[in-house]
């Protein structure tokens, strides 16, 4: 359900346009601590009135034309969607350049292709997330080469980047969970005092990535939550991150701590987040591999990865850890897909009871997705967000006639 | 050509404000005989609506944004092209979801794929038409997934479905199929009393789908024709579907009619559609087999059919046969792609002299396609279809400036 | 950085409404030299037209829906996104059909295929140029079947064809380099008497396509420029395409010679082109061999192209070669992706020092690609292109609200 009807949709924008979003303007979006608490709730503002419009049938097609590229390193239909989504929205065409995984270009070539693909692009959406050391930087580099690219008039407009997910953050996918935080409870204050309890689950599987709970530390504790992150001792996450999390945490009045417990993470939480990932060195080991092609040595460290990963099949979100939480009623979030025993695989990160019952909540969540990329998108590409909104909806033309 | 000019599309749109489509109106389309007459006559209409508009330049962009989903189990170059053309018509970007040929998947994982890719999808457009008993049960299993959805507050809008051809049906097909009958002789009445042959043939691939004959007998013999079904002994459809064929043809004052004579079809026959298809009870084995697994069960199963086929390879839409139609000038027919003797194989469905002459009505008879998919979203998705359509004819923007 | 400003647009669609582009309408762009001169300059009015339009964020969308059909025989990310560009800049929708490399079809296949996915298609855009005497033959079969389709009724509108790069010639290359050369120079009566050398250099890799140097040679003869063609003994171009450019020196008051020295092609030339190209000879055989279906005559003709190759190494756009072109200062052009020595490869075309300091003015020759793409089929759309064209500017609908 949109948040706003057509009178709320007004005045959010009257809120909106308090705001400053100057340096948002033909700017990227990779990482939530570069962005000022003002930019934060104009992307949870724009997103919620991007909503509101598309629930009135209020058309926000800003872009008579224009493409909105997409440049995955492997598939993601989830992802792939909601940008398509997001892109059409607005108006953009999707089109996808299919790299292939193995293929990390530097340099010259970056700079190129960058160049070569963005000659109509006014978007470019990024994930990269398997290699540590390498996904956010790429995103850099493709920025600075369209950048120049536009400044040596080649490109006649500069492309803005969204990062779909690297190796460090995961914004379109901590922002969405944010926003679907502040609609549960109301608004963002709501959220002071909270805990947010973020924490490693057992999966079968192997390898994966760390910029969700990165992403989930380094912006919940902007909020005054109380944030725990909790995992097995060897599954740290990027100590950068965590130093975000800390300040973070101490400039809102919140708190950020870590444990290696699941169930103190789950004692009297308001919100859990369980969910896999691979710890940080072995990331970083596997990239290493990979650079050199050690395709004998990446076996032997998923091998590792996996049996370390089997100590540790206990750290589940079943019943009794839910029933410990605020009066056993915490809300269950999850970036989905997740791995459910007896479900999707024999034993994963949450019991079957659980996932079920929280289905409509982690649905819901999920939705956000694409208005938090739209709203990313359309702040780097408007210098007066509020005012180009506001004629959206004065002109009202209808999405479907 | 469009069947009506600007004149003609005022009255058509007139005739089609007289119909009830109000049980069409945000739901889907499964099944040709779960829509009452005048819900099928308002197909035709539109989708000549639609045509009409386009010969005279009016756009038919009713959608600012929104996308069309494809889900489809194997390739297919002209249901994606037809899709694809209809959704560009209305305004919707087409979004393909890929799952793969062999995976099927049940219950809560389809609940959840159908809500990640529906967030901003307007339709979904299914082909599923490789195992017996799946794919129809598929297409309702996500519509009733994006149904909760909706009503969950996770979707904005509900998406509907459109049956792009499942193991049941081949609604896109045989109502193209009727467009072009009901034009080539100038109206739906004139279809009472033809003969329609709706005959197996051979060809020298193995498991060719059942929707088409199907779909075929199960709308053709709502016109009040005299509708034979054609095929070797062993050769079965499923019974369900000529139990729709027989009550329709009682309903209609038309007939349905079974035969094991391919010549007695042919003969006086208005109409022929030569086609091969597997026997329902072998496709029916053969999603058991794959449900098993069981790759050598599979294999066997093959060489059974392909032997079998082998022993009517007579089967052909032949001179001798076709000279023995009504005036020696049945309308052929045939969905397309046709295996034709001599040319895309050494023997097949019909001689190459035939095909050819029939070239030019083949064509046609495939260009109602995308105006029919079109016509299916459009009254699917407003209430009050003549109206809106009468305001497009007004406001007459041009589809080419 | 757009060559006309919103005053400079009106003065250059007045020159375009001198134009005599009638037998541009309605037809296809197939080879330059069979564009009379109206319809060059033309092409490189709307072109620069289309790119001022976007610099005054003026939309170009002419097609308020449509499809653009692409087909490719091989794999290609930049004509892949430079025709992308090229059709959604004009409000066309790019759908794709992959035919794969091997599958070569002829005769009626090709009528049905082109008819099946063109009910929707204002444009057909083709690369293929993998066999000698096939690609331009296949897109006039293609040209004549929705011709046809069209005139027998069962397409709507007739799309029109753009050669994205064929056997013979490639001129939405050609086309975009020359529009580069002539705003780099400020108008085309500056490329009179500029010394153009187009000359073969080596690359490691086999067998790329002539229809680069064909194409440049085939245009740039047009503009009185002093053409050369360099290349080893044994790697001459199609003689039918070099009658062309001597044809066209003739007529235009240029000159066109042919030597077997690099050198001798850079002494003192205004602009260079090396580009490794395959022997004609060698690519006839090579379809020969395919033909046939002889794998191992394959491989023993690539090794053999591969030896001869590696004899002239020494052809290389190095530093010594640049200090003796005009003043030192040749522009250096290049269709990329280029083989540049040390960085792509051990030995390639160009020194990397050399196509480093190039590297601004080589994207700005690319960049010029979309918009010609948009130019061709903006010209076989309306019989008055600058009516249309100045009605947009007056409309002025903004591409980015």
């Amino acid at each position: 359900m949109p948040k706003y009807d057509k009178h709320g949709l007004t005045e959010a924008i009257r809120t909106l346009g308090t705001l400053n979003t100057d340096s948002m303007f033909s700017n990227d979006f990779l990482l939530t601590w570069e962005k000022h608490d003002d930019e934060i709730e104009a992307t949870f503002l724009v997103a919620d009135i991007l909503r509101g419009m598309r629930g009135e049938n209020i058309s926000s097609r800003v872009f008579d034309s224009g493409l909105g590229i997409s440049l995955f390193r492997d598939n993601s239909t989830r992802t792939r969607f909601s940008y398509a989504s997001a892109c059409n929205m607005l108006g953009l065409e999707v089109q996808d350049l299919d790299e292939g995984k193995s293929q990390i270009a530097h340099g010259e070539t970056v700079r190129e292709t960058a160049n070569m693909i963005s000659f109509m692009a006014d978007v470019i959406g990024i994930r990269d997330d398997m290699y540590i050391g390498k996904g956010n930087a790429y995103m850099r580099e493709v920025a600075e080469a369209v950048e120049r690219g536009h400044a040596d008039g080649v490109l006649e407009q500069r492309p803005t980047l969204v990062n779909l997910q690297c190796d460090i953050d995961h914004p379109t996918q901590s922002m969405a969970d944010a926003l679907h935080l502040i609609n549960h409870y109301g608004n963002v204050k709501a959220l002071r005092g909270k805990k947010i309890a973020m924490t490693w689950a057992y999966s079968p599987s192997y390898g994966k990535p760390l910029s969700v709970p990165q992403g989930l530390i380094g912006l919940m504790t902007r909020f005054g939550a109380e944030v725990v992150l909790a995992h097995p001792e060897g599954y740290e996450v990027m100590p950068e991150v965590e130093a975000v999390a800390k300040r973070n945490a101490e400039q809102s009045g919140g708190s950020f701590v870590r444990t290696n417990s699941m169930d103190e993470a789950f004692a009297d939480a308001d919100v859990v987040y369980p969910k896999s990932w691979a710890p940080f060195a072995a990331m970083e080991k596997r990239t290493e591999l990979y650079g050199a092609r050690d395709d004998a040595g990446i076996k032997a460290l998923e091998q590792e990865l996996l049996a370390e990963n089997a100590r540790h099949t206990e750290w589940e979100a079943d019943e009794r850890r839910m029933a410990s939480t605020k009066g056993g009623k915490a809300l269950y979030m999850h970036c989905l897909p997740a791995d459910i025993s007896g479900v999707s695989c024999k034993q994963g990160e949450a019991a079957a009871s659980v996932f079920d019952r929280y289905r409509v909540p982690l649905y819901k969540e999920a939705s956000y997705k694409p208005y938090i990329i739209a709203a990313m998108i359309f702040l780097s590409k408007f210098d007066d967000p509020a005012t180009t909104l506001q004629r959206l909806i004065e002109t009202g033309t209808p999405r479907i006639r």
